[in-house]
């Protein structure tokens, strides 16, 4: 709070909130820490500034407002500007918002004419201005970000398009893969994620401003001057709706949390590879620390992190989704909620990517562990399947009870499938030969296994080709 | 439950449970319901049964199977689907899924031949296709949905392009705007929201079949022709992205989550608008019921419950999103979790779309009360201020200064502005004149706010004549 | 839908909905599919009626129905309960609920007498009452259900009170635990959702009967005896609160979601623990299930469905929550979603609870592979800290300092901490004595660890007879 | 952030990040943002110290640690909460939480003593100890704040025991009610409230210290010891537990979750009630706020704050839910998501409380709004059926159907019932008398519900009575 007497517009007893003039009590402590919003929405102060500019050069233009007012507010806005970034700016939570501390300082700054500025719009399409202004730029940070860690993913995808793994359903093994088509996967959820947020920003790409407090203005404006001032590809349609409605931000959490869980499966499996029992990767010591009382330990802190963080995303979702319920139109104080979810989960996501780009950059997978895992597990039995469907046109239901049978065998022997001797594998079915050996080794399963998106060698390096094309 | 005995292939003592070749315990009663998705998955069916044949002609089509083997399997397939729809076909829980049900009834129809439908394909990829073609079609349906209930408010928004109400913000009287105005706000709404609808369409339309397991597979497929075939866009890239994901549900839920929102703002607004204390619409008596013990009420249940219906759709959201948190590729069966709430979704938001199109072409509203209400509140105070800043030069912060004390004059003689004499208003501020009782008329004050997407007359039908050509 | 013309009322044209005698037009199918609750609210029968009983015994006993009325009223009431429960009670949507399936068929049983029933009462503390009683029994269901996973848990600890298994943090080997100690950690967590269910029960367990609609009545009733009939504790205090209220629901569905989180805990571990690379578990057949593609595999999908579960209880909280928010006084018909999200989220706690009971009961666990991975990892690393304060008198930090170096030298090494020979130890702490390879053994570090509430056997026995006490 | 270099122990090249001895590179910027907890886990600082001075004196009367090094560790931990609550204490990012931050502090001060702190405990322990005590702490407050609001909602509901309002459900008009009546609904709702978290508090007052990371400690503790004097009922029966869990901010959340839910619906109602068309209430200038641009406004801003802020609680604990959901015993690092959740729900609802408390307080009601609006509506048309009961010996149903014939005709008459000459009532129903006009009087309608927990004032009265014994 920094609400300094300089401040003050009114004189000795009245209320420097700026709404004031009708009310006889000050506001109490109570109300102005939950009422006033300039706490957070002064992360908009860029946005709101640059739209007042245009609005005002619009009102210029429009011969709404002189030149002279004009030129005197652009430059007392552009001073305001500085004045905040330079962090002399006296944010004042009497003044609420981040419009009212601004319109305030402007009135300091320029007098009279600075009530000029307001003319023809409201807090109402100006918030709705500046938030949809804000989230078209985090957007864009968002999907560079997502971005470089498909980047990062498609490069490691590379260099392992033929390093084996253990391919595993239900957390059992299931077929023999490569960390390349593992890693891959990743790259087409965060593909879409990206598509998602692209949507949103498109989506959101229309300006409010001139829709005022609900009901548009008699001033003689001209909407498609702001709109495309600001980089709007059109105006609102309806000024009831332009004020009214959050979907934007639903919209957006929505995209942030489905990336989010994206990123909390990457998370668990990192937390899994890490562990003694898989071994598959070390994490870099950047990303690891230890314990205060045993000190062998090497926890995967950030991948943990990372998998948490989509709570707090769906969190904010579903904060957002309960405020708008049932909310008659247009603008309610209700939706001054909207903003510290949006911001804690742009923030919560940049830092969940930053650090799982940090991790998949620096990760040392273990692909002797990897492969010696995915030799475990009978990983192999479907290529023996298919191979009887293959090679003896048998049924595939009918090669499915026959391999399962000798994956009895092996599991009573101790031993794999490659271990058994031909004479046993034969009392199970006699049409097997010495073929099936070659069948159930690990890397002619991964390479048979080449049909278009498959998890061969060949087939990664396609993958990791159109990835850059579609992607990078 | 409808396992009869004639169903089961293996014999005595033997599991039925097709998988269950190796083991040796019967999966009991809690199993089964725990596991068995037939209860609902069996909605699935003729998706299923489209996959399948699909599946089977690109089999026939690259010379994996047969062409007689492939002729009985589709004429199978053909038998089962016409079962399903008579209502002969009987499901049973033993045979867990859609999938089981259905290969299992094939190969009592056409024998082991049936086993070769399964060649080349695994339930992961089987199931992920199925849910895609079945929520690519529930799409389609709420998009008509949706434009159905845009149809009949800009019908209504025409009706009353003219007709006064308050416009309200805080629901507190803003200004004035016209009815027509306040329903095209909802066709915007409605616009984004099937917006929504038809990205996530577009974004989930890509083919898992040919992915298999998570791997790919050994097979000579033709993963172009299934797609095509199926009306897909394209063979999804990944094969163990295509098997793993269900962001395509989330992206729905969320979707429709967002217009259950939107839903339930309007839902309140009727509920509100029924009220004695607003009396703005009285909504037909097939949306209305009585009370059982309050011979007078006359509920206004279908809007309360299209209100209440959000919490539904968004706790179906948050369910899916945390089963998907945190799980590791590939396929576990935490997601089989993700159709009960998707199910439910779609009904509910199918429900709540229909009725609330249905209360609002039937809704008469009293144009008479809501002019009357309108009237009230001094909602014209905006337009004096704006009238001196017009004429009199004044900036809008004096003006709004100055229109506040004129409204506290009018408040503490209990009347509205326009019923305070000339020299009342000349006290407060000497440059107002006659003229300033035409600005305080509702109709004048509604038809001056004729900037693009405001509340005018002739910008509602404006509005209207875009509507219809951007949505209907 | 069951609704035969023999069960209508009204004449010809008329409408059968017994609220409808003021309206003219017919409920539509939409309405009739949104509006009615006897689909899901059937569920209440036995409860409904039980509260009919006790309702019309107290009306008798206070002289404001007579006795013979009363009698007929409750061996229709009666009757009504055997036809529901031999299945041939024909439930009509048209009536809306159970309360006016009941009332009707009353009604056709013995005329209108029936009438009087609905005396002093309403629907609103009808369903209040009804869900009080139905939830009441479903907590004592729960309880028991709970209470039978604590006995299998317990039994399983004290089996395994010994056996040693790597206690993780992070997922990491941090120190040697038992497999007792760890099962008794659900036992407690266990025992604590009991408790939140026990008070929930205790609080919910208020009469709202007499309250009628939102008002209380004019009529002499005894609401005391109603409740004590009923088994309540008291009479709700305040009628508009005990009709307008479902925080009980919201208290019950937020204990179902935190038992659910810890179910999805055990679930978690016992996915994991039956992966080849834990090799920890084997699950009973009865909850496994294999591949319709993999013959190899043996899926732990019971243990994941429990842990997916989570979401749908999760998910019924919060749509509840949006159900609620907001809601004016009194009963709204929002809060007909009550029943659908509160039946699901029973079902599913019971499902998820009976699943991990027999889970549990049949978990094979495999004791040497557990000791064989608690030996790796340097878990003892703490004991050897331990030590160095213990008989070298070292600030703990400092210990950790040493214990730090001597890991990453074995790390180095290649070995355990036990195999470093003792001049390698000196060189890094020349206190170190060849005592230190007793404190790195195993059972010593377990036994080691009897603090209240440790790791060692004793404590684990401890445990074991302390929960038998306080939860059995 | 203020790590200075002065705090720094370690010397050029080593990493000052205490459990960093082992690791070579120094953590990044992200992985400093993404795990360092001390910008919010700072807030525990007085119950951490206070926990580590109860667990200082335990080792000391145990003879683990010596009394010098006792004293002057007890010592300095008082020098370090003296030096954070006058703000001269530098928290640095790098020592990660609020533990490490004081123990490194407490090394400067004390030097190697220090270390000894920290025998027999662990940071899983600790900071389980420290968030139990801090919510221990916050539930007093919050119920002190919950029962200061009954406290005002009781004084104003003995004010208005006898002030008539409208009874609404569906927001149609019911019954006629007072608002005393009304008002004591709420004392109701937050009693139960109160007893959620009475609950919560009584089940989360056992101590984990001792747990220490997950096993308990060799060392011969007495924590029987350390609970009492932390004024825990108990140590926690199992370490494992102790240290895993995170039902009690759960708990903790739902309770509060529950709580804003009905302050929400309280929310709602003022907004109503401020509306023109209600007219029922006038908050006070202290909690509403203006327009910027409608000079005429009266935001009920506070109302329509606390009618929102529920999203923000439910979207806390559903974020503390997905945290938790899955997660493998014993800590993981995703549990140190529990606090800013935590942590910004308990702001959020002492806000709420303490903006509804203000708002009820300085309330100023329209009796005669009230009083008016409950003459609408045919409000006591129950009233009359009740009268054909008592009086014809008519059955209820019968009654309700005359009731509603006779408001059609009112309805049509454009009057209200009472309004009806006595013929129109007769033509209806012979058996009206003009006894019934008596009945339909506001004042005697609510005289009349005089049950136990009805509206009349004596109830009222009763009910204010009650309501200070049982809850102020």
């Amino acid at each position: 709070m920094n609400d300094t007497g300089s401040h003050r517009k009114t004189g000795p007893g009245g209320s420097s909130a700026l709404w004031g003039g009708r009310f006889s009590a000050e506001p109490g402590e109570v109300m102005e820490r939950i009422n006033a919003s300039i706490d957070f929405d002064r992360r908009l102060y860029a946005h709101d500034i640059g739209a007042s500019k245009a609005h005002c050069e619009m009102l210029v233009a429009c011969g709404i407002v002189g030149e002279a007012d004009g030129e005197a507010i652009l430059s007392g806005l552009d001073r305001i500007l500085a004045e905040i970034e330079s962090g002399t700016f006296a944010f004042s939570r009497r003044r609420e918002d981040i419009h009212m501390n601004v319109e305030a300082r402007l009135t300091e700054l320029i007098g009279p004419a600075a009530g000029r500025l307001h003319t023809a719009r409201s807090r109402n399409d100006q918030v709705a201005t500046d938030l949809r202004l804000w989230l078209r730029d985090t957007i864009d940070e968002a999907d560079a970000a997502l971005r470089g860690l498909q980047a990062v993913l498609v490069d490691r995808a590379e260099e392992h398009a033929a390093s084996a793994m253990p391919g595993l359903t239900h957390l059992q093994a299931a077929q023999p893969i490569t960390l390349g088509h593992h890693l891959l996967a990743y790259v087409e959820m965060l593909g879409r994620d990206r598509g998602r947020l692209a949507d949103a920003r498109r989506r959101l790409n229309e300006c409010p401003l001139g829709a005022a407090a609900l009901a548009g203005t008699p001033y003689p404006i001209d909407r498609d001057r702001t709109a495309a001032a600001l980089g709007f590809d059109r105006p609102a349609a309806n000024a009831l709706d332009a004020v009214s409605d959050r979907d934007f931000v639903l919209e957006f959490l929505a995209a942030a949390a489905i990336a989010a869980s994206h990123l909390s499966r990457l998370g668990e499996e990192l937390v899994l590879w890490c562990s003694a029992q898989f071994g598959f990767v070390r994490l870099g010591d950047a990303f690891t620390t230890g314990s205060s009382i045993m000190p062998q330990k090497r926890n995967p802190d950030a991948a943990e992190l990372v998998r948490a963080k989509t709570g707090r995303i769906v969190g904010a979702l579903t904060t957002l989704a309960i405020v708008m319920k049932g909310l008659p139109l247009a603008y309610s104080k209700d939706m001054q909620e909207d903003k510290e979810p949006l911001f804690d989960a742009v923030d919560t996501l940049g830092l969940a990517v930053s650090a799982m780009t940090g991790m998949m950059r620096d990760a040392a997978f273990d692909t002797g562990a990897m492969r010696e895992a995915a030799e475990k597990g009978f990983v192999t039995a479907t290529d023996l399947a298919d191979w009887l469907v293959r090679e003896r046109d048998m049924p595939f239901r009918e090669a499915h009870r026959v391999t399962g049978a000798l994956v009895k065998c092996a599991e009573e022997a101790g031993c794999d499938l490659a271990d058994l001797p031909l004479e046993a594998l034969k009392s199970v079915e006699p049409g097997l030969t010495e073929e099936v050996y070659d069948v159930l080794d690990i890397d002619r399963a991964v390479a048979a296994r080449n049909s278009p998106g498959g998890t061969a060698p060949e087939r990664v390096l396609d993958g990791v080709r159109s990835a850059r094309e579609r992607f990078l």
